[in-house]
């Protein structure tokens, strides 16, 4: 039977016909890997979600963690399969050797850690949210607190928190006020209390490690002064058992719409419920320099917004499976031109309508997954390239591509979970079908890890004009490289070439005008217009790299992927027309516009 | 305090200062009525609504209705809210004095109810179900049937539904198997499985009418075979007193994303649950003609489908202003431009991304609302204008306008609700706030009374060609009307007016060039693409028309109308070009799609 989470065929096309993910077994650090042992890996997480994951997706979202003001509360099978994923090492799929990983390339580790999150975002949110903590404090942290923190969460003992919002700062995180306190001993007390933070009360693991953003006393204003600190749950003592309680208390939950899996937590630090060694205030321990602490969060904020993109194909991605599955199965009406009444009725994907639905949805997931997937490749190009410019370049195109690879999925494969809704008619607005939950869960990932708007910002106000705009020179050349080959390629692909080539200097050419007029403000007021135009124009260029990649092979799945590449340059690709038009002009419509007007 | 509802001004602009409703009461129906009996029950609507609706909106969302074998309990809060409606009569707001109706104007009715969508669809659908029941009944039933059902109905005493769908016919009502046998009495025995049955057993009321489509054995097949009939819950002794349980058993719930506090159910009939007379089969009884049911039940669709947009409106509508609401009094970050860390947030609404999200809300549920009530007034026009002509054309514009009422604000107040969530950040996503409520609840719409795939082809494939295209001469007619007096008013008007003409213009072509080819496969193919694109086209009029009315008023409401109207046609219609440029080709990419390439 077809998995109704992710394509692995689609994966393999992917990984192997097109980003020659093999070749990087020939560099030393995949050196020990083949692509066996990536197909193993692969496979291993596709079982381990579809039978530990998936079974309970409806079961934790009818029944969300429960706070009864002593205890969180979590269905049992949430603990089962995080229990057997820690089995597994996956956890540590992309992580070094020396600290008990795999030591996977990260394009592999991406494609299996999305089984997941096809599966069961609810419970999958616990482990990456602890492989983010990980990675930072691998990056960040001294050795002592990778010994005492790191190891634990490799192994599945402990679960790991990113602390970064709190009630009156949300996107503006200048605004934090939690404040870290120095003690002689080089420990800090912490004060203040945090929101949205997942994973963040639980007995799922013997202890949670968070990673909270606090200002010392003294420090710069605004963001300049934001440091970084570990603040356990429970204090580990100097052998790795657990010692006191640290003053860290859950003062309530929030209750979603969707992702109702995932705890989601208001803590409040040194509010005096415990007073570790007799002393008020959360213990902490500073990570790295004082006053770093945005510049390490940001480190890890790019993957996760990556990651929060994977997420967001992987649900968008299993919405569209069972939207073909259902299509497939359900017989209702007939074909248009049809005449006799009492003749039978047709599989819904026999309608051009739902075909289009269908076609739609699988421009949009699988040019998602190739985005994601090409991020995620460029990531192991920046870190184990042999030429030092090739590892430039890639940390610079998965800069200017990270605020796209975390915003369109949101968007355009959410858009798949709506369009899965509407293939299952009235059936598909209950709770009976997988749905609506694939809907509702997707619907967080345009807010959390930024919002939408944020990343308009991002990508238009910082990303392509950072060093004098070299990261969308570089994004330029790149797709520049896919239009020659698909000129030469003629046909079809030289068509699409056309057209993409004429999307791009034209996204050129409205960069130039937004940051011609001296007028920040101005610049500015369409980022999100920009965002969804230049992230139109990516993933157009993306059909046409796999379209490349099918080339003159034969069968239906090559046919599909000419089918949906053609769908998305006629389709998708036109929509961007409009919206640099409106870019051009410099708009003022909604900068203009006046409260009092509303 | 500004309702969060609907704005009460905005009604009134629209009623009033564009659609010159108080004339209406020139006409012999409605002379009895004023401006001054209007607003009093736009009043009453809007504080009953407030009052008795609003307060239980989630109580019901979190506490659906429960079916435990034998009974279906729903919250003590929804039988309260609707003995206070029926206090009011504003559920016969629409009908005949002379069956206890206020005998309002259609397009002030619509009006009325939208409050109470707005503050609760879960419990308005009651009243409203039975309003729908009702009409048909009045339309096509015996005196006798009116006597014995619809009386009841408007005073509340009674509840009504509609059941049409099966689980093996959705869409596709040719193949309803429900079966009726005829009886020596003169009355049927019905036999079957009705699906989506909202308000189809509860103890709100005491007794329920439903509407039921079936087939008496040895008519014509497929729809030309299908009858309406009367099914009462309990049957009706001739005095009007309840008699013996008829066969109608509820056979289960389904539980929805949204809309919770209806009940939705699978009802059986004729399954021997029940006995009456001491005979199998549940008693029922026929309105009108045999195998005319479907076009019956048409006449109420019509009204329906408008009933559905106007749902989608409100529920829109509210959402914005929950938006608005909180962008205004949430503080979040500083302008772009501005440099010091330290200066206090400001509201977010200063944000031109927050400000771009608010207005495009504004431009779809205010445009939304002017859809509805147009459609509403066009209905007061076919019925009681005194030219027979103006009648028909009011007829055939409503026709033509119907799937776009239903669908349009389906998709784009859709947007508003997913818009809501987006201003309010992460708060928009918990449960805590009322936004992802109206957006689940808001879903649905797409999806009943007609899919929007199945209204791109009612409008394409039947509205603009039928009758040799009259209904889109027509509306170029009116649109035209209205690009004429925005081209004498100069100039943004005049600017506005020429934009519409072309996209006008391109409709007509497109409609000519679509069935131009002798396929009607490819003609249809992309008629939900065609729908959407007159809906803009349609919207865009709209709002000429509003910015017209507002003509040279000052004053903060009437800039916030020019603002909107700017933002529909700077950032909104052109949209349709690349729409429009697709249908032109005749695009057969979803149509070629084979099963096997998905």
């Amino acid at each position: 039977m077809r998995s109704l989470l992710l394509s692995r065929r689609d994966l393999d096309f992917l990984l192997y016909e097109w980003l020659d993910v093999e070749t990087l077994t020939k560099r030393q650090r995949y050196a020990e890997h083949s692509r066996d042992t990536f197909d193993a890996a692969l496979e291993l997480s596709e079982q381990v979600a579809t039978k530990h994951f998936a079974p309970h997706r409806k079961l934790s979202d009818a029944h969300e963690p429960q706070f009864d003001g002593e205890r969180v509360t979590i269905i049992d099978e949430v603990k089962a399969a995080l229990d057997v994923l820690a089995e597994t090492g996956i956890i540590a799929a992309g992580m070094d050797g020396e600290v008990g990983g795999m030591q996977l390339p990260s394009v592999v580790a991406q494609a299996c850690f999305m089984w997941f999150h096809a599966a069961n975002v609810g419970t999958a949110a616990y482990p990456f949210l602890t492989i983010a903590n990980a990675n930072l404090l691998l990056a960040h942290g001294s050795p002592e607190q990778i010994d005492t923190f790191v190891r634990p969460m490799l192994e599945g003992r402990f679960f790991g928190t990113m602390c970064l919002s709190e009630p009156q700062a949300g996107s503006s995180l200048t605004d934090v006020t939690t404040r870290a306190e120095p003690r002689d001993d080089g420990t800090y007390r912490l004060f203040g209390n945090k929101m949205w933070i997942s994973g963040g009360e639980h007995d799922l693991s013997e202890n949670i490690v968070h990673l909270v953003l606090a200002k010392i006393p003294g420090g710069p204003p605004g963001v300049k002064g934001i440091s970084l600190f570990i603040v356990p749950k429970v204090l580990v003592e100097p052998d790795g058992s657990p010692g006191e309680r640290n003053d860290v208390a859950l003062a309530g939950l929030n209750h979603k719409m969707g992702y109702r899996g995932t705890v989601n937590t208001l803590l409040n630090f040194g509010e005096g419920r415990a007073t570790p060694g007799g002393e008020p205030g959360a213990v902490g321990y500073l990570v790295g320099e004082p006053h770093q602490g945005l510049a390490y969060m940001f480190h890890m904020m790019n993957e996760a917004r990556v990651g929060v993109g994977a997420g967001a194909t992987a649900l968008g991605y299993a919405g569209y499976l069972h939207a073909l599955d259902y299509a497939r199965t359900r017989p209702q009406g007939r074909p248009v031109a049809a005449k006799d009444p009492a003749a039978p009725q047709v599989p819904i994907i026999a309608h051009a309508d739902v075909k289009r639905m269908l076609l739609a949805s699988k421009s949009y997931v699988e040019g998602g997954l190739a985005l994601i997937l090409y991020c995620g490749r460029l990531l192991d190009e920046e870190r184990t390239a042999d030429d030092p410019a090739r590892r430039e370049r890639a940390r610079v195109l998965l800069e200017v591509l990270t605020p796209i690879a975390k915003s369109w999925p949101s968007q355009w494969c959410l858009v798949a979970n709506d369009l899965a809704i509407q293939v299952h008619g009235g059936y598909g607005y209950t709770r009976e079908y997988d749905v609506e939950q694939l809907y509702r869960d997707n619907r967080l990932n345009a807010i959390h890890e930024g919002t939408h708007g944020i990343h308009g910002l991002d990508l238009l106000g910082r990303k392509v004009v950072m060093d004098g705009g070299v990261g969308l020179t570089l994004l330029r050349e790149e797709i520049g490289s896919c239009v020659e080959r698909a000129t030469a390629a003629g046909g079809e692909a030289a068509e699409h070439a056309a057209q993409l080539r004429s999307a791009v200097d034209r996204v050129a050419a409205v960069t130039r005008t937004l940051w011609s007029v001296d007028d920040v403000e101005a610049t500015l007021a369409n980022a999100s217009i920009y965002l969804e135009a230049v992230g139109h124009v990516v993933v157009a260029w993306l059909w046409l790299e796999q379209l490349l990649a099918a080339g003159e092979r034969t069968g239906d799945f090559y046919d599909g992927k000419r089918a949906a590449a053609r769908f998305f340059f006629r389709y998708e690709l036109p929509r961007t027309g409009p919206a640099l038009t409106l870019l051009e002009g410099v708009d003022r419509t909604t900068l203009d516009m006046r409260d009092g007007w509303f």
